[in-house]
């Protein structure tokens, strides 16, 4: 038999089998080969398509059935599905392990660690994580053992996450690939407004207005690369993105607020042919995205922390 | 002696020899190795570097030089300089090869053919170009033989464009891999703002907005493939964009009103909480852009004409 990496969970229940927890089942298969996997998803014949996939060993026909025996419980459900997921295993805590632990991937943070402090025991061991992972294909049949290889896997903690459950979700991050970093949930909700939640409302925006224009047609034949990638995060699963979208919707707001001023100023620069401001304000943003494409190729996983 | 394919001019000028010129160059050198390829740039030294990567194989000090007996003379410059390159070619014109013919690569046609019609002899043999690729790299040193392989490649004639022109500058399209798709000006400018000219300045704002934003370091740390998709043509030249949105700016305005009344459309749901609304919104986008890949993917070249 295998030996297992230090931390191998004996039972760990997924809850949700799309991309996320369907990907995270197959990098477990590998990287855990003795942990049990079980498996529960809220639409009918999920689990099933999730076992024969290898993404788990055993799919069970609830949420109750899922939890019994689990020592790591994820959730990988849409933001909003979190609260009542989090609610079920707070009624079966004592079914769980004893030394359980409970994590999510969720793309919103603080929401869910509200509702896992409202709904989970007091004595509960719970920490938020969310790994910088995706794909536009969506459901079990896009999970890839890969996907969390060299992602970002963010984990907030509340302020009664133990250490000991905090090293245990970084182990979890760790074991499929990922780069495990540490920080409050306001703060990374407020940072992936920015990075994630803006890209895709524009993203679908745009998708969106140049679809419904008679054009379309004509347009749709000479779209090319520039397109196909401002585009490429619109044909994601809209029942992640409109939970995601609700669940930070302020500050997601506010980062359209500081677009919608961006986008004025190019433009008020096209609209008066001035050719100096236009080039400025494309240097700057050209200057941006290189800069951010050297760190990140610089870049190997780098600080796992700054709190 | 390698056999030409059928056509093949004895010297082609290139004016203009960055990514576009540079590539067009490598390619043709594969296509057509009988074919003298002269080229100039406005840039010092890069017409040296072109030739020292093989996409021209002699480098003119001046357009005169770069002109002088030259039977197809492609303009591969950013489009506000289409203007004086094209004055320049008029002046010249004496010194081309008798059954010379001019074309361009530039990316909005409609002012290209007027300065073409205003700046060329009345017998001169012209129609416009514009091929469907590119990339966020620029100049001659992100030149690839195979940029051009399988692309649209929009051909844009005007009245007194004749036949043989017109088939001479499509045989140039093939012979480099791409599919020629002859169409008139006005509705190639009106749908390249949207395929084209819109996902560049919402990139641009994007990756303006983000990187303006205290924020922006943790930002883009977390940022990923989103992002990284999202922004990537805001990446490109700067002069180029300005001059693309410069040349098309009342088309790319239009466009801006369409996507600025779709994003209110998300923001109003969101602000609303409305999640049916939300949900509609992302899964029309979504379908649209998915549909668009899945035709994409069946087309291989298709009708080349839709005039």
């Amino acid at each position: 038999m295998e030996r297992d990496a230090p931390g191998a969970p004996e039972q760990v229940a997924i809850l949700g089998l799309g991309l996320m927890g369907g990907s995270l089942g197959l990098a477990l298969r590998r990287a855990w080969p003795a942990t049990a996997r079980t498996g529960y998803d809220a639409a009918p014949g999920v689990a099933e398509r999730a076992r024969a996939r290898g993404a788990i060993d055993r799919a069970a026909a609830s949420v109750a059935e899922a939890l019994r025996g689990a020592s790591l419980v994820v959730i990988a459900a849409p933001t909003l599905a979190a609260e009542s997921l989090l609610r079920e295993i707070g009624a079966h805590w004592d079914t769980l392990a004893p030394d359980a632990i409970v994590t999510d991937v969720c793309s919103v943070k603080r929401p869910v660690i509200d509702w896992a402090r409202a709904l989970l025991p007091k004595s509960a061991r719970f920490a938020g994580g969310h790994p910088m992972a995706g794909s536009e294909r969506d459901g079990i049949d896009a999970a890839d053992a890969n996907l969390y290889a060299g992602a970002r896997w963010v984990i907030t903690p509340t302020s009664e996450t133990a250490p000991d459950t905090l090293a245990r979700v970084e182990a979890l991050a760790r074991v499929v690939g990922a780069h495990p970093l540490v920080i409050d949930a306001t703060t990374h909700d407020e940072a992936v407004a920015g990075a994630s939640h803006l890209p895709l409302t524009v993203a679908a925006a745009l998708a969106g207005a140049l679809a419904e224009d008679p054009s379309w047609p004509l347009v749709a034949s000479l779209a090319s690369s520039g397109y196909r990638d401002t585009t490429r995060i619109a044909a994601g699963d809209p029942i992640m993105g409109r939970d995601i979208l609700l669940a930070n919707y302020e500050r997601v707001l506010a980062r359209l607020d500081a677009f919608a001023a961006a986008l004025e100023r190019l433009r008020t620069a096209m609209a008066r042919g001035d050719g100096a401001a236009l080039e400025a304000l494309l240097r700057k943003a050209r200057d941006a995205r290189r800069t951010w494409e050297t760190d990140r190729e610089r870049a190997d996983g780098g600080a796992d922390r700054v709190l």
